[in-house]
């Protein structure tokens, strides 16, 4: 390598290797090339370079997935090419530092990964609600402390995910606005002396908003945590998902069956069929608290102003989206293709679910609600049968275990769950659209 | 204790007591009350019961802060309570269960709690931007890396912290809005057969819409995560101010004094002032991500419906919310009341911190940025002062350090921060009024 | 209050509230007066003081369970405590420091904490191992991905969790021994110039080796991480056995019937008896990652020397031990009382749990495993019944799923696991003898 | 691919992907082989096969550094291997699973891994140890929350570190214990019955022992928590030393010259030495909370018996190691290179560093310790020149700070802290000797 433009050539190779970012730099290399694009342009429009044509063809050739072995990051290796073939290359850095250059880069990333993440939870939720309203009529049980519960449908049980979701995505809108937020142009820590609009450059990057404070601007990492945070508790109704799926479709539950895609095999038992991509899912969904654990410990204890420590932040960010993407997928898949076994399901009326329903019956006839508790408990020691000890207090069956719920958000009544889900549906596919805005950023 | 309504009261005391959440329920006494009050109304309104008048009197006058030992739960003693006055309170557990109860007043907690986050972090907001405003002209040095870098002001320092969590408390916000949902009339897991009417109990609570699906209403908890994940990534700005603080204010760098009120001693060195409250904020974050991560590991691996895991959960976030207050607070205080040594902050200009400044004047003057950067770095080599460099190779001396930053954000310029800044309180002010709204619920 | 030692009274209430260590001081109190009652010996030897008599039975009689509002901690409450009684007590902290003496104190609690912790280890160790003796020859299925896998037995399931603990137990021991190391005479950070014995005041604590260097004994709390852990890792069996029991308790798997004393009740649904003990204990041992991981960010940025932070790391550490003590009796007892169904493990035979050992009959007899495990896995999609094809391929009927299992540590041969258990049982009693020892520390 | 030995081809692309292992495979492959050649060698013994010869080149000779993309994992693809070069090869899943097998592999491999933790380690003791020893007599200030405190030397101080690792390195020892059992013919989770030793090929594979009970061995996972626990505790000092170095070498303290290997720069600011190693070994070691955090939540809620999340968790562990491993060989180096200055250090005495050793000296001399604390306090606030005050109060100079303080372990009296070390030194290399042992399994 020939040119050094700032970093110590005298290092040893190990020790070079142990700071150098450029493994990981690659994840973040188009963006970086499209702040350099704008800041040209911006050096153009005041002067400080006389042409940005040649400049903004060689960043727009620079190849980002080349391996760069030497350099100590991605930003020199540029810097070194681009002035190997243009002279004016050395004005490029004026009025910039790597600290705002790769807070912006990480920020254009950031947004788009919000996207992809809210695209990835669509598929799910459209699976569920799909699901969820094919079978909004067929029994399926509910379960408190994995005791058979209340009567449910399936209806109830996959809207149940869906509407958890619908009413959690904003957690991942609210970071997309704190990431949307444009570090350029506070230099180092405090600003350049250079003449140079941080406005212009970064509207030019679809940005909302100025982060303005130039120390804010380069020390700050909440928008990364804020993401990570949100995917977290994003994950909880998907890795409840997992965990359902797994015991329901163990034989003893039976309860559903898992799709031939989504099954593993034993080497040495032939009769296996293991709920594989759910535990992976699971597993990996694990991953998220032990990359927000990491962040944190990270962060923490770090001064004001930019440390060496943040760059290895935003790798941990990049596998946790991609960790819940991957997974909101799989599961979205699985929830498509997935079967009921609703005679199965039918088979836990076996089990006293409507047992509750009988004392309210008992309480809405005049028996104070505690008393009639009690009655029916005492009958349960001498049969299961809820309906049998119906017709002999009641003197009559109980009802249809789904349609006798009736308040919005129960098994009888599920339409404004529907609604409610669809509407949230519409809502992310809106969020979506930024997609066009920022596939065409920078602007030129 | 006479009658039981429903626990068993043979199980041996160190048991009772294990799974007992007595200790804690005193936490959500009031909010279950205020449950009961609407329901007693709504079973009134329906028909369940003849009057309510008696039992809302027994409602309001129960005493949360006796002792209830020997009961399940909170839930239990109030029953027991109201049962041993008036036989018409066997009616009251009629279309609801502990499950949707004690969902519902969680949530009534959750969202005061935020708001008393929120009116603490606008406590330090507001002492952060009455420094930065005081001090905006006064030379203040910025570090990278621990690392004297460029020139600063304090008024770039203070509003650093400002702007970030005027950028960041939107997380609390839509935390709010999560926990802002009802889940009351969601029963068990499925509903009741009993028909009373969700909306009213809910718009009596206040609530700004429904938790509608029986089964999210009563196993989700997104809403407490989202809280903590907030509370978490807003600590990390009040972290790194007390780690600051600690740093600054060692003899070493001497920047800041150390308030009386906020100094600890030491046993046997007679000359110590410690930055006590600086030292315990900092220790009491770091229990933040702790409560976190054993929110996710409790929750981990729990199938949907209720497990009397969840009854563990939150203890844990009121512990959060008191954690973040009153950091918030001290926090607040310490700012308020520190001084700067603004001789001490100058003899930071010592060190070359306008070494880029002069780099970008001879860059601006045509010498390419790069060679200039490396004419600086040698010249650097002879002596350490950038003064001395400048009137060498400008022939002048380089201009004031916090003037000639004039972009946005950069220390020549901060109005548009404090503008920023000045909003982001209003806005948070604009929240705390629905305290008015939450402090007349239930409505009556 | 009237005579202040050291601390500053100026400080407004709510700010030395926050700074005080006195709500948790109570936790060390009587190993601080341990602490007090060598020094004060050792300082009579050295003849700083003319006798330790006065001194010795007023540290004896100070009461820790009263309530020392005003102070800043315990040791500042204890030394206006003595010198109100005798001038004499001013001698009291010469040559040592709350320091040295809080750290020494600490590792006093810890060391016995640590002895408890083993015995409820040994409790559930026990209980599990009479269990797995009883139900040696009990057919018992194994799962993997919780699907049917191969047959095994009571005695198998009980002795994996005991063989796991007898293995893992030394964890605790080594942190045992990083705890019993003294740190008295540390001072504040680098000694003391007052010449006064170390390995006697030591000795008289019964500790097994000194914290040499001043410094490290002040600063580090690695011992106090590695309890942590140790319990952390410790847990993971109870947490793992406490959910097989959660789900082999649910009706669908019905392996297990949940004590009278560990079940819960619900308050409308009158047929649920839920395992209400394992899931407490499942989710406080989720608290032991949430308090390693709060540890870790609290030491995490801290540099060399006592800061106040560590104050609030050892509440914590009491907390974790109390959590680990508690769950392992819990599941001791539990353990103890359950019953298991066994006409319900042995419905489990109707899963082909024997198809890999048809399989390995097939291999043995001479067709290649891989082709064996082929011809098994086509006649399973024929019929689940693997007797019937054993029949039909091998001409005769499968042995007995147990026996015919003879490795070491197989269902047909756990006499090999049995030993292991009891002589970790043994070791485990040997190691808790060191009670007696500590028991009379201090020494006189 | 032609032969498919057991998993399901039809899978698509991408979910088969999802579960493979293979990408991480490659770290455990060699292992993988040695397990497959010891029951290789116990299937001819056995005469299950006519001769191992053949399959033990095939063995030997297969490529770990291949890429086998679309097999499930490395064992589906060395089975295929082999079964196409020979026939017999169809025997060598016979009486053992996969289960086993991987939990076999990961042991080998832990053990090594453990080793090369500590001899890191070792490196970075000596360095420490080489360090103290020519600095003994070095005066080095000593700070409590950042204060400067007592008066200690270098040799103090990087001892200091030396004996928390010496004291602390056997809980590496201890996990290695517990990893050092070997699950080898558990099979997928209750054995085989197919007679073949355990012992001998466990023997073959240099374990120390069994992990007897089948479902114990191949469910747990506690030998790697225990691994990754160990790297976590040892790793606090490590990343307080490189705290303490980022901030003693911040000019406003100046004690140590970052070594130039060590240095990084700024891109703009031509005057910046930035500690970019101590930075980046500060983050990755941030990272070991995060996988053990990671590690738990993968294992909370998992049933007994293999589940595929297991597959997800060496990678991590590997991680933990290799993390570990680099930061302590980058802080050896780091320290070997560091230069003191030792006139900076020397600075430090203008604080009142001996407030607390003339306090003494006046309590040696008969006024009570208190009363002579309170006297140092007030002659403080006139003046901070404490021999100044020692000559006015004493009638003489305070004696040498460092040779004042004589007890074992203070900066005049680290010989038997020397020791310590010294021999901690030895028992560590020690332990390294099972190298010799690891490296000829598996014997033949």
């Amino acid at each position: 390598m020939g040119y050094r433009s700032y970093a110590m050539a005298q290092q040893p190779r190990w020790l070079a290797e142990y700071i150098s970012s450029l493994s990981f730099d690659k994840e973040i290399c188009p963006y970086v090339l499209d702040v350099l694009a704008v800041h040209v342009r911006e050096l153009e429009r005041r002067g400080f370079i006389k042409s940005s044509e040649k400049l903004l063809k060689l960043i727009e050739n620079f190849d980002c997935t080349k391996n760069y072995e030497g350099y100590e990051d991605i930003h020199e290796a540029i810097e070194y090419y681009l002035i190997s073939a243009s002279e004016e290359a050395k004005q490029i850095n004026l009025g910039k530092s790597r600290n705002d250059q790769v807070a912006t880069a990480i920020r254009l990333r950031t947004r788009e990964e919000i996207l992809d993440a809210l695209e990835a939870l669509y598929h799910f939720i459209k699976a569920l609600y799909v699901k969820a309203k094919r079978y909004r009529e067929t029994f399926f049980p509910t379960f408190t402390h994995l005791q058979p519960a209340q009567p449910g449908s399936a209806g109830l049980y996959f809207s149940s995910f869906a509407e958890e979701l619908v009413d959690s995505f904003p957690l991942l809108v609210t970071a997309l606005k704190l990431t949307d937020k444009c570090p350029l142009g506070a230099a180092a820590a405090a600003g350049s002396t250079v003449p140079l609009g941080r406005e212009e450059r970064c509207s030019e990057l679809c940005f909302e908003d100025l982060a303005l404070n130039a120390l804010y601007a380069t020390t700050s990492r909440a928008f990364a945590l804020a993401s990570a945070s949100a995917l977290l508790a994003l994950s909880l109704p998907l890795t409840r998902f997992a965990e359902d799926m797994f015991i329901f479709s163990s034989p003893s539950f039976g309860l559903v069956k898992v799709p031939e895609d989504h099954a593993g095999t034993s080497s040495i038992m032939p009769h296996k069929r293991n709920p594989a991509t759910l535990e992976v899912a699971r597993a990996e969904l694990s991953k998220l608290i032990g990359i927000l654990t990491f962040q944190h410990a990270l962060l923490k204890g770090l001064p004001s102003g930019y440390s060496l420590d943040l760059q290895q932040m935003t790798p941990s960010l990049w596998r946790a989206f991609s960790i819940f993407r991957k997974a909101a997928l799989v599961l979205a898949d699985f929830t498509e293709k997935l079967e009921l076994d609703e005679a199965k399901a039918r088979e836990f009326l076996r089990f006293p679910l409507q047992a509750a329903d009988l004392a309210e019956r008992l309480a809405v006839r005049g028996v104070p609600f505690r008393d009639a508790y009690a009655r029916v408990a005492r009958e349960l020691k001498k049969t299961q049968d809820v309906n049998e000890i119906a017709l002999k207090i009641l003197g009559e069956p109980l009802g249809d275990p789904l349609l006798s719920r009736r308040a919005p958000g129960a098994p009888g009544n599920l339409e404004p769950v529907f609604e409610k889900i669809y509407e949230g549906i519409e809502r992310i596919l809106f969020v979506l659209q930024l997609r066009y805005k920022y596939q065409n950023c920078p602007n030129s």
